[in-house]
């Protein structure tokens, strides 16, 4: 199953060493995707790899690095860990062999038929070494690849076949190929830098972060093929489906320096902020947003109700993947060490604490316990999302409904199970202020799946090699 | 030489696991030196370590931690990165085997009699195995010991010979010792746990970590001597000289949720920003901060000012040591990669940017660049620290003279260097308002030096051996 | 392209820490394979596995060892190095997700027809993630599972279908297969445990070293398959083809204390010996052999001749995987570091030196040089092989033909070459004396391969995606 | 505590890649010391070091090697493993920052009044690193430099100081010295390349791996002195003391091809196996000899009795430091891993068993079971060297008393224990045949130690800080 990830791709007309600036681009996307990190570089029809578990910073040293050929295509990927499967099998991008020519894909989304057409590939006598979407992509394209005339028609074709949300970025032996679903529901973008360097990725922030300008936003199913001709977009499958982007990308998932579908995530979320003062004003002395997720929709919430907006908690930036958490035994509060609050911010204040939103609730429950600690006089607290109350099937690893909060008890209830004075969540119905529309998925907010999808996961039957 | 650390200390009655208590002492202190962190453990009289080069989530991993037995007294450190001379020798604690009683050292600080001391213990055979001062300071006290009937006795001794900066924690065979030098240079504060343990740190942020109730600060010259009985204050250096808390620390170094004397450090931040809005007013619709160290000094700028707090450029928060910076070749600026501006915040704006000092003034410059191309129409750049003027000798790592470009230009030039519209620092002057006195040590800025020191580095006649 | 490895299974009725036995197994192995090696443990039809580049010692930690659960069947597998494809993805055991149920394979050999079907599976829209025959097997078994029955019925289609050399261990979720193709160019034995676990086994030795009895080594053609219900032995491919075990495997590849279809591969070099020294004697004072490969031989030699046998060379037996060899620059030869002479051995005296083989000639026109130097007066070189004229086609590592020394000169050229007084081969004729018959393939000696074999390189095609 | 160990050191007029002809030095003397291994580079009077825990192969890799810069002397050590002390501080060589002058040490031996040296050093207020002889060794040499006018003169003086086993290598600004100690308990020879560098190492392999030629050996008390005037013979303490060479040099620990005063190692092992069967002649069919330390005595027996030598044991030769030895629950017995019998050598036959020593006896134990099990008719063992009954205090790190099993059962009693037929051991007496005289040191046999010794080990008091 994918999930979250970050997809990177390069092609520049003569041999480079494209796998550095992959590097770079897939650092301005690690926010995307944290469990492995991989580059593919096609140098002069040959690829070579580069891919394992771990933060960019750990897979890649400056040695593996300088190994990695010059090329003239190289794409790379960032994904993200789920509990649970961290196979070295699933780091991407997937590389195939194959006499028709080798294939590489980075792929960021959730296919929602991935079971049916996993049943269906096995019965033809496929064998999977993987647990990834991904490869069911890569089987199909190659099918097709056996009849069709070129990779970019055997790619058309694959798009017929798969459902749910996908933004894939290939290269074959000579092109590079980007794909976005027809529901739109991940981003994806083309640039270029000032050489004609043509680069795509999953945010704009990863184009800036290489020096290249933002051309367009793909279009939801559109194809851009990039090859010694220049780039052709294919748009055969554009407007099949109503238009579906992901609304959490703007809450809490992208990069606060992207735009997406040209709306500036930094500026989504100071609306969400102000919408919520809007939607459940409250009197205060200070607004303060948990750190680093909250601090944008606070920042709106303060300039929309005149309350002052404060700094009013640290983080310990050098908490990573590496962080042995305390146990019982050591009497040490996690939670204190990731977040501190500042006293001076704090006493005697009546307090508005700002977060993206309320999964299961714990952390919360401990901040708040930590403001009052501090000296805070009343913390009302809110969520610039609304309540999640429906699993994501599309790429979004949401909590498991047992876990999400919202699903088992009332805003009251929760409101005092985090100990706050007052607890609001963003009105849904305030969603659509974002993209000015309905174009968006909302579905894990209020279950509506603009793409059918199988409850069952894929993963029960063929199961946990590990 | 020593350079900007972090100290950890903690005495319990009962053998515990008090490695992990210490490892999230330093993970909260890992702000103050990110080369080297290490911990001894006294278990029963004898000592358990580990130490080595990098952060703590590098050094210890939980099979380290776990080997380390359980102690009723540990002690810590995290040591600051100077160019040049990473060497494993030099990872703190310091320990110390002798038939008197073993002893582990941890410093922050920097001795300016460092030189002569070094050299008077050589002519009378002593060996180094360090470039560090801390060896002389464990060299002094071994030497007393031999004629004092205490280690505290010995300690004492010790710091009539040593000048300069020193915030120390020792452990020998039965007691804790720590010691802040009689100026007061670097911070040190004393707390305790609700099952009484006795801890100490460099700042009260590791306190709050590990669960521990701040108590006092170290007065100047004070010793605190934690053995079976309980704590002991010995003061016979308190008073002997006037205190002179370093105030960079206040400025850029300590972490803003701690208090140093009883001052909250980003409420310090604050009343910088506030300061530098009435000493250098401007016209602008924005004011923004470099993060993260920018951030609580334009806030304080915003609320004297009046002009909109804003979230202007944002930091990749996964840049780390093992970053591979861009070489010439791949085209890409490295500022570019580690920040980013928001466009959304900037476009067509007047920018109030504020950053905590300005040393070499290149990264400024190219973030004036970034905010000219996303569209500022005005970029007033502010600094919430004086000019560097002066080396430091008492433990902060300052840029040497030749590369601080406020010893080679004018305020006019560098604005011009900086592609600024305006250049600002905070008026030497404003100083004494965030201590409400002259108490502090504003050397760097104005070159009075409280206490004497030796500008001949002592690494050169004993020199590189790496 | 698989070529010399070795292979090993357990099946046990309980749950038992299997992932050690096999390490150890493996250990006794590690001379088959330096490459790459993996564990597959079988924990209640779930697969837990272990793979990667390296020696045994080096792939597996306490800790990974550790974290590996208990289960009833596991299988393993090292590889042999070969210059050039050294990809992680060609670690075995090879991992198969199905919903028919997963399997697990090791290999031992190398498929004749590999590149036909290799074709023809990618014709039929197959993937390969490796360059491995492994996995062609892999998808045959894969595609008859789904029509027959059994997994041993898919195994028995396979059987049909491959040609060449192949010794393969499978475990599906609850049966371990043990299969020997049906010329048995690689030996494959059976044992059990005094508890009554069956074990598989490249050779002999590693029964030893797991405390197994040795029961039978595989007939030709057979497939022996374990479940709950004991051993069933299949023999439907027994006796289809001549047998054609490798004769290298005595003269080089096999351990001495390993027996292959019940001969002593010791007790076949003593005699390898004998025969040289009665088809070629000569008059000297001495008979060395070189280290660890031509002791056995050299001591037949001495049994046979009278000669007697002395130790004349001593070998480095720290230089392993990450030896870095010397450079021009450092004037220092890598031959004397590895090996070197005892000089009161060989001083003055005639030395007959006696080698395994002679495949480049380099390494031994160094060692020739080393006894001159070392005061020999007369050095006779003995190769216990007949002179490599061929390529192997069937799984093990001979190098190319350009490289041969003997493809492209004299005897008495190469004689001069490594500036021996004389040298000699063992007589081809002299081979049948080891098997006591001609079921023996001698391919690489005398050209005549039993197996059809395409010359062709399969990984031409589909190329170095590395 | 200093134990057996490898020194090396070469010197050049010229500045050259010295760190790798080290290496490959030291390489040779792994067999000599696999806990820790360091070089130290002398460019131009600063120094540059590496050494850490491990072998060789694994302290450098090919990018640590290249790190250090070329050089005109370098010096390197390898280091035992003992039970317990495996601290990084005690990695040599040894490195002291001096203004008089920067120093490195490499020593290989014991001093036998360490303990109080030690202690009068930490009265005058020295303070330990590590427990190591050496740190004694460079405090004195420190110590009296402050007061000579040269460091040979120093180190002449500290000679006077010492007492024990030492063979050292030292680097200081522009000199390289090797010193062996009056007694020569331990081997240091010298020797000379074609291009007219000057070598130092503990045995002669090192100088033939590195390509030099072997000039002399130093003798006891001899100090070289080798500075841009050439080589100087200081002989102060030659004849001060009898010569007492380490006789378990030739039983065991040197290696076969070194030559050590005059003496082949090889040589003198052939004529400890003769020696052997002449002093307990018995009727057998075979003699084989425990891999690879009884080998050369088996082979020496053989030629002596007339018994064929047989290859009847095969070592595993993949097992190292990161072996991981069964539990009790793997019901693998380490030894079978380790150590194989070929059944076809043993079958029905009488066999002669030869190692170099008996320590424990629970080795031998297992191997005589083994044997029997593969159809030993009778099993004689025979030891190379006389039972051990004394520890060592020179360096050689012979089992504690009570692990010894000649210290606690009669002969008729251990070949009980053992399950032999027949147990014999070298007598005493036959020693004085290997370097014909007396002119050796057997304490460890005979008790009777040359040099005085205090047998309360140093490391009580100071203790185990780790």
């Amino acid at each position: 199953m994918e999930e979250k990830c970050g997809v990177f791709g390069i092609k520049s007309r003569d041999q480079k060493p494209l796998a550095h600036t992959v590097y770079y681009g897939l650092y301005a996307l690690q926010h995307r995707g944290q469990e492995s990190a991989g580059i593919v570089v096609n140098h002069d029809r040959e690829f070579y790899s580069h891919k394992d578990l771990g933060l960019v910073s750990e897979v890649f040293s400056q040695e593996i690095l300088q190994k990695l050929p010059q090329g003239n295509i190289a794409i790379g990927h960032v994904r993200y860990g789920t509990t649970g499967g961290t196979l070295r099998a699933n780091c991407q991008p997937i590389e195939v062999h194959h006499h028709k020519g080798n294939l590489a894909l980075a792929h960021n989304g959730n296919l929602s038929n991935a079971q049916r057409l996993h049943k269906e590939l096995e019965e033809s006598g496929a064998i999977f070494h993987s647990t990834s979407d991904t490869e069911i992509i890569a089987y199909l394209i190659t099918k097709h690849r056996l009849k069709e005339k070129s990779i970019e028609d055997a790619v058309s074709r694959t798009m017929g076949d798969i459902e749910g949300a996908y933004s894939l970025v290939i290269t074959s032996p000579t092109k590079m190929i980007a794909v976005r679903d027809p529901s739109g529901f991940r981003p994806l973008c083309y640039g270029e830098t000032e050489s004609g360097d043509h680069v795509i990725a999953s945010e704009t922030c990863a184009l800036y972060a290489v020096g290249a300008k933002w051309v367009k936003d793909l279009e939801p199913g559109e194809m851009l093929v990039f090859d010694e001709k220049g780039v052709t977009s294919r748009r055969e499958y554009c407007g099949r489906l109503p238009k579906h982007i992901c609304i959490f990308e703007y809450i809490y998932f992208a990069r606060p320096d992207s735009r997406i579908e040209g709306i500036s995530v930094h500026g989504a979320r100071l609306k969400l902020g102000a919408l919520l003062a809007s939607a459940s004003p409250v009197d205060a002395d200070i607004v303060i947003g948990v750190p680093d997720s909250g601090l944008d929709a606070a920042l709106g919430y303060s300039h929309e109700s005149g309350i002052p907006y404060g700094i009013g908690l640290v983080k310990n930036k050098y908490i990573g993947r590496t962080f042995i958490a305390p146990s019982q035994e050591n009497r040490v509060d996690k939670v204190r060490i990731k977040l501190s609050p500042v006293r001076s911010e704090i006493e005697g204040k009546s307090v508005v604490l700002i977060d993206d939103s309320i999964v299961r609730g714990t952390t919360m429950s401990r901040i708040v316990g930590m403001l009052r600690e501090a000296g805070a006089k009343e913390v009302h607290v809110k969520s610039s999302a609304p309540p999640f109350l429906h699993p994501c099937y599309y790429g979004t690893d949401i909590d498991s409904e047992e876990n999400l909060i919202a699903c088992h008890y009332s805003e009251e209830e929760i409101c005092k199970k985090l100990g706050a004075d007052s607890l609001s969540y963003l009105p849904i119905s305030a969603l659509s202020r974002i993209t000015g529309g309905d174009d968006f998925c909302a579905a894990c907010f209020d279950g509506c799946y603009p793409v059918s999808h199988c409850t069952v996961p894929m993963t029960d039957p063929s199961a946990p090699i590990t």
